[in-house]
């Protein structure tokens, strides 16, 4: 990319997001060029504009010296990269600092968040949807919280899928301690992300504003154990608000941890019994979604309706009835990677396709 | 009552029912006076005309033989004591076998009912949601059956309440065997009722038929563990297809017995997780019916209003400030005692009585 300063300056003005721009096209960077009173006139404080115009160089050589290490990179507002879905969230980040692959921040991903203290059958839970919804082609996505977090991200992991991490602070500190090594698996197999710059500390006003994120890039949040006053219940809370799918799986009354899953199903939350169950609701929306955001998967609408779009037909060629990589096929198509996912899944959900061990896919035949 | 013999004869017309009467206000003893032709124009078959002209002497001897005895009594279709919750459903019985207290099937009353098969959780979710509801004052409605059906019964009887059991059997019959201390019990703080004939063996086609007068006879139904293929569940469809609530209790996903509550709480069953969640819905709930039904006890419109219908003055001014028996408060007011009961459990919902141990009640101050 080009200079990163003027986005990093960005991501140091406090409070700073896309919902700001007023105007979709604007260019966040022009803010920079404007003066102390049209900045002032668009709602920025004295400190906001002081953070615009003076900022700490030693903060934004930190920064550089962050991206300047291998896997290291930053997505920015407006940019390709830039993930279609939580860009459509009122509040979403100018910039986000990414470990891993930036790519995998656009795959269609499940939220998957609940309580650092479930019970050992809930963490056994997530860990299990989360295998399985990663297996078949889903990216999980959490925020590396002990507890549900953690067993989601190591369910998405043991399945061979990808999984998102979401952190509330500064990538340049693992938040918390205990999952350094998970941290390092997680870039590896999808990314560990953020929209704080470096230095800043996990404080506890961070993590509403790191949920955002969690639920803005996923099509869903599926909420495992959560007890009433859990900051689950706030994730799920906002992908209602993002306009998103909110899932939630019930368990004993005689569990405190249920409550909380039991306060959303009320509120008008899915009831999921099974990764299956999520798998059901997920085809319509994910076609929905990809409808309204224009992402680069084509649309499947006529996937169902048994009329391959033409995307499709040279994917299921390109796929034959060996079973082939996603790399493979990005070789073969020449699409890019994160749309072959999203085909695949899309195809997978339709059963015209089946995953296999070691991440191959196969082709299915018609009306098996 | 006057002579039983018709109506004990209607009883043994199969399938006959007051939906049949097409009609308000017309009276099924008229059918024993109308030509063969009048009665296949109203859809009679000719075993149904021949039940009609010809009743089996013997078997309406032995029906009259068990209502001589202590205790027994029949309720018949258009009669002062004839629940009118259960009237109002489309295939109301024409008549009733009652053993015990007529009265009791006219007592607000919930039906609980799940598997005979429930876990040992199950079974003590039952147990303490029926006391702790019976001794609030609500019926507790069920079929007497193995596992849940008996754990309802048998802490509504720990709460000291009313308790009704439905059998799918003549009431010559106590089904199953091993409840026919429970059927004494229920009796005695309650009633056993079916609309079944004497003799009538407990057959699997009469369960269906029998789960519409439990859930006829109450103004929800709760649901406490339930497998998918459960009857329980055939219960629960009747009761929102008669316009009654459905309340269902969720559980581990792990536990099979959960999956049938899950379904209904899907298709819109309320999910509870405490007894005061039923409670808090059928305050609204008993005032609804109780308008439309044009019940004994006066509309408690007003209580909530805090302006007190005249009948619940007179009610709260027998109560004065020290506990009173259901009974002591028939004396003193002169109402019907299921019309004390029905008051009772709205001035407790409003909060402005309070049950108290042994079946008393007491005032409560106004804004505690």
């Amino acid at each position: 990319m080009n200079d990163p300063k003027p986005w990093l300056t960005l991501a140091r003005v406090p409070g700073l997001h896309a919902g700001h721009l007023a105007g979709a096209g604007r260019d966040p960077l022009a803010w920079l060029e404007e003066s102390d009173g049209a900045l002032a006139q668009q709602g920025f404080g004295a400190a906001a504009i002081s953070a615009l115009r003076h900022p700490d160089p030693r903060a934004l050589d930190s920064d550089e010296a962050w991206l300047a290490e291998p896997g290291h990179s930053l997505v920015t507002w407006g940019s390709a990269d830039y993930p279609p879905l939580l860009a459509a969230i009122p509040d979403a980040p100018l910039v986000l600092f990414v470990d891993g692959s930036a790519a995998a921040l656009s795959l269609p991903q499940l939220a998957m968040v609940g309580s650092r203290n479930p019970t050992q059958l809930g963490r056994e839970t997530a860990e299990q949807f989360a295998r399985h919804l990663a297996g078949a082609g889903l990216a999980i996505t959490s925020g590396l919280a002990l507890g549900i977090d953690a067993a989601s991200h190591r369910g998405a992991l043991q399945g061979g899928g990808w999984t998102v991490a979401v952190l509330g602070c500064g990538l340049d500190t693992v938040y918390p301690r205990e999952h350094a090594a998970l941290a390092q698996a997680v870039a590896a197999h999808g990314a560990l992300v953020s929209d704080l710059p470096m230095g800043t500390p996990p404080l506890k006003h961070h993590f509403p504003r790191r949920n955002r994120i969690i639920s803005g890039l996923s099509v869903g949040t599926l909420v495992v154990e959560a007890a009433l006053q859990s900051g689950s219940l706030i994730t799920a809370r906002l992908a209602a608000e993002q306009g998103r799918e909110v899932f939630a799986i019930p368990g004993s009354i005689h569990n405190p941890m249920a409550r909380g899953c039991h306060r959303l199903i009320r509120q008008g939350a899915k009831l999921v019994e099974t990764a299956d169950d999520v798998f059901a609701e997920l085809g319509a929306l994910l076609r929905g979604l990809r409808a309204g955001m224009g992402s680069e998967a084509p649309d499947a609408q006529g996937v169902s309706g048994h009329v391959l779009d033409k995307d499709y037909e040279i994917l299921l060629d390109a796929l034959g009835f060996a079973p082939a990589s996603i790399d493979s096929l990005v070789a073969r198509t020449g699409f890019a990677a994160d749309a072959v996912a999203s085909m695949l899944l899309i195809l997978e959900l339709d059963g015209r396709v089946a995953q296999q061990p070691g991440g191959l896919f196969c082709r299915r035949l018609a009306g098996k």
